[in-house]
């Protein structure tokens, strides 16, 4: 029997789901008619910006379909260009999908889910996280519907994987794009409105509310989908390059990465199922209920499969391996960044001596916080490495070593295979966090606001984990890109048979530190971008309060329209240098040093990547619930000096959390598969 | 004739002047009466300081001696454990004797240098930078004698090394407890007496201003003597050991790292003798002309050793291209730290945007500013090991390896050839930042202390640059010592003769995670060090106020002893983890994952510990000088909401600056020497 077939019919149900979900949101009553008004606003702020995004990105995505037909142009064997271009485009389109479907949605179920929250919380709960997990669902069906395609269609894992790169190029200008577009409109509106004039947060005065609104989705919902997308696809098909090396092993091993990621999408359907049935009164609790019934169910399934697959159990234990890491990361994240752990309570202590002290200890707080993580990807790598062959007998050195490598990339699968849950427990986030918004600025009544406040406590921590999950599962796929390039770049092996990527050549350390430097040079490019934006932000606003007569009082009405086009120009604006700069800067030094030379860049780029994402997404987190904690009643509470050093310490965390930091792995992952695309090319012509 | 000769008579001269310039000092007048008891009491506390610091290290360097003479027993050579110990201690004390000598010079320099300053600026000038002078050439003095004589006594490089290891672990105490101590008294005072209470900088009636002034003599003059005291010898130690395996190239390549090094203190005594006759009224341009000259002078010394020792002329470029890049290194730290640049001006002109949008900006740029000194230092690693074999023939493939590797290593002691002129011009700052601030406590005439004002701007910038060329030293010497590790290590070599550092070995590869998570870790240590030590010197200091009637009238007595008392205590806590944490997570990473994890971890402990060395001391540095820009009347200028938020950014700055950033380079210096003197046993015993 074609094994491979339960791909596409997973991709299929997936999206059946998600269709099926997406008539069930759109059923629910959408609220009184200044809920609507107002979602109306964000809806159209958002699809501006999307289109505009799109239309922009889709020059850039036919540039780089011309460059591969060029590039893979070969008459003897005319399909290698085509197939690429055509994957790329796929790839580049079906990202773009999945964020604009997921978005969409999102921008529908957070009207409904404020409306919800006047009836029941497990109501309301239900349309949030359902509008979040058509996000989820589109996300992995249509990865593994394009995966499985291209693989019929071509059978061939270098076309799937410009595939990749056509997904990761796209998530890059959606996280980046969407990072500097949120943060523009969070800082801006924080800064006028609630530091100079004194009005609350969401409060429908303020010019920039709606940009703000607009901001969760397009920063949170579509550019975290994309990311997760990229991540997924990225795992898969590294796997699949390295297996398909190995069928002397076992011939299932080019699948397999397919096969467990179906299986993570029934997985997933059944925890979202139960996690219906099971809300009660704390949606939090419900949540990691249901990612931890999707980690057992994708077990026993993957278990399945090494019965029908005749794997041995060392792949097996590798895929738990990673599943069991990228939990511990999610959780260990958790305790750096919860409101009620040591952590947050020290920065927010550290307040009551201003706001330097209180930066310098979200700042240490964020650094420590990488060591679990660290410690964790470290674990996980070697004992699926040393795992991996446990079960078979008679394997040549070579064998032995290519079974090990893939033993790594399969645990970064396992640990992906859950995605589909991960994404919906993470769009959960911003739809509440709306909800909450679209609830008080159309008035409604204090106790369905303080529902609304629940569901929001929950989907901050549950967005912590996920990002924490996301960084992780990028690392392990990294890894694996790591040493799919090397397959394809035909990097030298040594007597064992393993790849030689040596540190003590001074070519190939040259190569390490320059792909150090790149993430953080690619976050600092970005925070200035979001700077640089937040100053013409504040300056609008500062502006319409100043020349709209009766704006503070309530009576004048605010340009929202301005303020959503300041943001969304200027993050297509500052998004083009870093990202570029990501997506050449591996040829260059591919072309200059070597192609070992751009291993060892790649290496170095996974290392600080995966550093600067942790810290910078931890370290954003301890401020914003250090400040929630003062403002919860601790250290003098609201309006204390306490406070408004806190107010400082959480917009200075707040591009580092949904600006650079996730960009970041979004970022080492299109470098790797820039470098992995293009390795024929480079092991032609190199410099030096 | 035996050339080595040369180093320990270098080494003498340059105690020798040291011991002149010492009396010179003391003979200038130390002003009246009130400058006099200021300057007392700052001594008074530093001593007390160093005194309390030495005497805890004496027990930390009496077990560490004692562990050596256990490892290394060895019946059958019994000078073994004995030499290494031995050297060890020796190590420590000239280490510390440097910077203890140069601390007190330092300090009788400070009170004569605001009282040069009322007759004119080229007498004060003088006073201060000889002052610094004693400091650097005690440096290289000590340094020179001690490895010299270690190598006349044991001929031995391996005992040198211990030697060296001696003088890193306690460079290490001296920068972390030294920074810790400086920005707990400096973030202190700061705190409540320029923000909560309004008083200037400077000011008597602060109980912290002792402690502050103690902090700057302690951090910068003590702490910098002992960093670039490390880096020197490593860089020497590091060389040697490379070299005593090519005789068969030149014998004289163990010896030529100490030759070179006399060479180097010969040019900074004819470089300070020509700043003193052309100071002009411009001491930022003579210090800046003293040290080309330096360089000038040194690079026609060096070429006439290549002729003396016959020396091929690829080993002379690559000396040179070490010099070259450490000036190159210098200048653009200069660039992202100057008053009158791009970056500092953007960052002061975002701090009207409010503290966090200036803290993002300082940060980016400090973070942009990484990418010269990268380049430079892959440039300067890659052309010494091209330029290396330049006039040698007929070398096998491993000679040429070796030599392209020792060539690295050269060039590392090229760059580091000119510390004696790098820490005097370094030293010369805090003198007269703090001549600056005896002059306004004791209230001399405002003519007078604008000389000393002059005096200290050139200082600051003194100060960048040779920060910057510390860290860039540092990461030379480290990657020299990076190879010397592998070579004592007995690390397998491939085909051509390169030791192989393979990082698609996953334990390898997780030896360089865990490395490069140690500086973020030990930085985010530190920081907090200093944070809670600043908050328990904030309440000492609003206690003060609160309870000694008339202090803020001027009319009380502050207790400056128990703010000085504050700030060594907890220095002397808050350095024990992560001091400790350095030295120990090597041998841990050796002991569980091997010889060669180990390699990785250095490797990895080198590329972030760079990256964030550059970063801390850049971002800090414009931090403080875009507080100073406004102070000079940009943006609002004091006093200013744009000057409130710039001193935010400043005192965040504050600990990057002067505690972590500086302590990096120290601390991946003491795990590469860690890891080297302990090869032997992690290569007989490791658990995986």
């Amino acid at each position: 029997m074609d094994w491979l077939l339960i791909a596409p019919i997973a991709g299929v149900v997936s999206i059946l789901a998600a269709v099926y979900l997406y008539f069930y949101i759109s059923r629910q009553d959408s609220g009184n008619e200044k809920m609507r008004e107002i979602s109306g606003a964000i809806r159209e702020g958002a699809n501006a910006y999307l289109k505009r995004q799109y239309s922009t990105l889709a020059i850039f995505v036919v540039v780089v379909a011309v460059v591969l037909l060029i590039v893979f142009w070969n008459p003897s064997n005319w399909i290698q260009g085509p197939s690429r271009a055509f994957a790329y485009v796929i790839g580049s389109v079906c990202s773009g999908l999945a964020g604009f479907f997921g978005m969409n949605v999102a921008l529908k179920a957070n009207v409904r889910t404020a409306n919800g929250a006047r009836s029941s919380l497990s109501k309301a709960f239900s349309v949030a996280f359902f509008g979040g997990a058509v996000m989820g669902l589109s996300v992995v069906g249509l990865a593994l519907i394009g995966i499985s395609g291209l693989y019929y269609a071509f059978n061939d894992p270098k076309v799937v994987l410009t595939f990749s790169l056509g997904a990761s190029s796209m998530a890059l200008f959606a996280k980046a794009g969407g990072g500097i577009y949120t943060k523009t409109a969070d800082i801006g509106a924080d800064l006028v409105g609630k530091v100079e004039i004194g009005i609350p947060e969401d409060d429908p005065r303020n010019p920039a509310v709606i940009a703000d609104n607009v901001g969760d989705n397009v920063g949170d919902v579509a550019g975290m989908g994309a990311d997760l997308f990229d991540s997924f696809v990225a795992s898969i098909v590294a796997s699949m390059i390295l297996g398909v090396a190995m069928v002397s092993v076992n011939s299932s091993f080019a699948i397999l990465p397919m096969l467990l990621a179906g299986a993570g999408i029934f997985a997933s359907i059944l925890g979202m199922l139960f996690m219906k049935i099971s809300v009660g009164n704390n949606p939090g609790a419900a949540l990691n209920r249901g990612t931890y019934i999707t980690c057992i169910v994708f077990a026993v399934l993957a278990l399945g499969f090494k019965y029908l697959l005749d794997l041995n159990w060392g792949i097996y234990f590798a895929t738990i391996a990673g599943l069991v890491a990228g939990i511990v990361i999610g959780m260990t994240t958790d305790f750096f960044t919860s409101i009620d752990r040591t952590p947050v309570k020290k920065t927010a202590e550290s307040a009551k001596t201003g706001a330097a002290i209180n930066i310098l200890s979200g700042f240490s707080y964020g650094i420590i916080s990488i060591v679990p993580p660290i410690i964790g990807i470290c674990v996980a790598m070697i004992a699926s490495w040393n795992l991996a062959t446990i079960g078979l007998t008679g394997l040549s050195s070579s064998q032995t070593i290519a079974t090990q490598v893939y033993g790594i990339s399969i645990s970064a699968v396992g640990m992906l295979s859950i995605v589909g849950m991960i994404v919906s427990a993470d769009a959960y986030g911003p739809i509440v966090d709306n909800a909450k918004g679209i609830a008080e600025q159309a008035g409604i009544e204090k106790e369905f606001v303080d529902v609304a406040d629940k569901l929001d406590a929950a989907g901050n921590t549950a967005k912590a984990i996920t990002k924490g999950f996301a960084i992780g599962a990028a690392a392990l796929t990294v890894i694996a890109l790591f040493v799919a390039y090397a397959e394809l770049a035909e990097i030298p092996v040594d007597a064992s048979g393993l790849y030689v990527i040596n540190i003590a050549n001074p070519y190939i350390l040259a190569g390490v530190f320059l792909g150090a430097m790149m993430p953080p040079l690619i976050s600092a490019l970005l925070i200035l971008g979001v700077g640089r934006n937040a100053f013409r932000m504040v300056q609008e606003i500062r502006r319409q309060f100043k020349e709209i007569p009766g704006l503070l009082e309530g009576k004048g009405k605010p340009d929202y329209a301005q303020c959503v086009d300041i943001a969304a120009k200027g993050a297509l604006r500052e998004l083009i240098l870093p990202s570029v700069l990501a997506m050449i800067a591996p040829i260059i030094v591919g072309f200059v040093l070597g192609k070992e030379a751009l291993a060892g860049f790649l290496a170095g780029s996974i290392i600080t990547g995966i550093i600067f994402a942790l810290f910078m997404a931890n370290s954003g987190g301890t401020w914003d619930n250090a400040k929630k904690y003062i403002e919860a009643g601790g250290f003098g509470g609201k309006g204390s000096d306490a406070h408004k050093a806190a107010v400082v310490g959480d917009t200075v965390g707040d591009p580092f959390k949904d600006t650079a930091g996730p960009s970041l792995n979004t970022m080492i992952t299109v470098m790797s598969l820039v470098a992995s695309v293009f390795a024929p090319l480079i092991a032609m012509f190199t410099l030096l």
